[in-house]
């Protein structure tokens, strides 16, 4: 477990950290400005080599910025910066807490994820932008309402296993990667595929991208650069 | 009823009501820039303690300004401020008159609330937005038509009951909260919803959220100060 | 018919038509910005008390401007102003001709319009902004392609008849109007209608406006100067 | 063959290129703005009367700029500009080398088409804007993953053929035209067909456009300086 790999976690002031910080609010921005999430949603980093990590504290993420950023650990204990954490903090805690290989958790409000999360339908990759998840398609965390406590955040950390992402129901969907670029790009690409099953699904059966398929691409999910540029350029605009 | 609790009306002018005075343009400019209105809505703001209102005169709410309030009372008559009444000020005397808990009343034209009025089928809540909605859905309001008279405001407020909104059929909606800040928020969550509903419906039977599950939600619809932030920091911005 | 009331046709420079002109611009542009054209439309006013129109050269009608603007008579005549017509001007020259309460002409490439042009669906009013329309649904010119001849101007005011508006196969609409303003503030209602009866008859039978309440609608098509107001202050922002 | 007609290939500092390069840029773009394209699509042009064409460098086509153009030739060897070629200069490649008539392709990730790419349904013409179509709809390049070879790209021409626009499987289209305005402005309005289609075929079977329709059309794929000027004026504007 992560645990045991626990390096010192540097101070919430500590300049080896700006650099974090200045991605962790430019990636609330995209979120915002891409149209996924609205008032409420949020994206976490770990520490490099800990179990805490830096989020946005109870603000909405396209107001983010560096003085409103929090460091916790994860087990939700306050480490510095902005005092008031976001209500849903478990999200990230827990999952961090986990998953040692993941490094960011967005949680977002993508209409796209919240509405597979209320269908009996899996949302599954049909599109090469879902290169990155499972061609069983995604899980659904059942539970309704926020996940506001070290229980709640556990079991959603439970129904996202391994995997890339995770829905949940009638609020959302949890997404994770291996840099906060990556969770961010997965994240807008996630909206992207929903949307396009979403419409296909009117007209009957989609051909989906079968295993095999999504074998071939996986070297391919490597983009986040150019997605980043793309992503940032789009900030001072509104579209 | 609150007509038995009737407070000195102050003067349109008070200093006193200078600050609701300015919530109430900017919640009218917050449904002009969420989209859910277009040249035709109002907002209104009971006068605590009293039957009189605030409102905006016969303009659009995206042109909302401290200039163009207009106040009454619940049976119509002109206290002060811009001298055209909007055409329908029966909607917010009504309600207001018959619902003392409520000191706010949102009319939009949301398409998603018009959508659900013209269907047979209830705009019920799946999305942990809707949690202020009843399990089993929303009223409609039959009667096609503007609401300019006290017989239709009458007719209006009785199908809303004690409830948080009522559909108007070909029309729009009526939402009420006990802040400016709460039916602004309400009336954006309710279009967030009804385009849930919509979407989901086309794939079949959704998940809706249990009379339980709303139950436990029912702490939770605090945020206002988070969502109203947000929503103002957008007014600068077109999207 | 018209022809037999000709007053004298002004100069295109007179400054008793300056009003007209720009007001033609500002039609042009609010179409543009509400999203029911692209670069093809076009609007025409009459010249009061004649059978001669202005209209827009060929130019998008986002780009309108009065140097921009050319006057024609309903047989075609170059009268005046900009030298190339646009290539559709018999729609206006031929509804104008035929239709002497009809002070201005509305084209546009609403894709509303044009879903319902290649539907055997009518689009019917379920909307109250549908009150102008006819209880039983528009009718649709059956031929495609641009009305680039006066025989095409003709057999589409044929299809027009005494209605407000009449779809064009594969292609969009066109709407007349007492005023440049009614026609305008029909063709933006014209598309909220047609998007909403889109929406509805995903769901099953919408409930429709009766020929009997649509009547008592019919006093109430009053409101163009404040929705005009609305489009205007919307033109210089983005959305 | 084209390559039978090679000319000299002149300097990728050539002035006589500055006008080409300058109309690429603005076509990349246009297709960023026109929403058609997100971080991930290109444009090229064939440097005229030879095989080799100016592409966009890996960036994305709403960040081009002169700085950023590639020149390279069909079989893929760097002739000047920008280092990094796209990684799917195949695509550009392939299809000019096999079409001498054709001067430009562009490559979106279209929603419209990539939603026609998983159905068994064709993208057949049905709106005017699909003039340049073929009745019996659009083929699909069915190959899944990123055109990064020379085998992928004569894969995806083959598809494509003597035809004006190819899908891609789970992935968006491509499109050729006798210039950049023309190849920008049938990609805008597949775009429009494949909406329509969408929309249409939600309610039934829509009535498509006959092959003797798109016949009487043909004369009239000449619009675009005008659809050029629209979308130059909007891309100093957000929307």
């Amino acid at each position: 477990m992560a645990s045991s790999s626990k390096a010192r976690v540097p101070a919430f002031n500590d300049p080896d950290l700006d650099k974090m910080k200045r991605t962790l609010v430019t990636a609330c921005r995209i979120l915002d400005r891409e149209g996924i999430t609205d008032g409420y949603g949020h994206v976490s980093a770990r520490v490099p080599g800990t179990t805490s990590f830096l989020t946005i504290a109870n603000v909405s993420p396209g107001l983010a910025s560096v003085d409103r950023l929090i460091m916790m650990d994860c087990d939700g204990a306050y480490l510095g910066g902005a005092e008031t954490p976001p209500n849903e903090w478990p999200i990230h805690a827990r999952v961090l807490k986990v998953r040692p290989d993941v490094m960011s958790v967005c949680h977002t409000h993508s209409v796209w994820s919240t509405l597979f999360s209320v269908l009996p339908i899996k949302l599954r990759p049909l599109h090469q932008y879902g290169k990155f998840l499972p061609a069983d398609g995604l899980p659904v965390y059942e539970a309704a309402g926020l996940v506001r406590t070290v229980e709640r955040g556990d079991a959603l950390a439970a129904a996202l296993g391994r995997g890339p992402a995770v829905l949940m129901r009638a609020h959302g969907d949890t997404v994770v990667g291996d840099s906060i670029e990556q969770a961010v790009h997965r994240s807008v690409r996630l909206a992207r595929v929903g949307e396009l099953l979403h419409l296909a699904l009117l007209h009957g059966e989609p051909r989906y991208l079968s295993a095999e398929e999504l074998e071939t691409f996986s070297a391919d999910e490597r983009f986040p650069a150019r997605g980043w540029e793309y992503y940032v350029s789009r900030l001072g605009k509104r579209g």
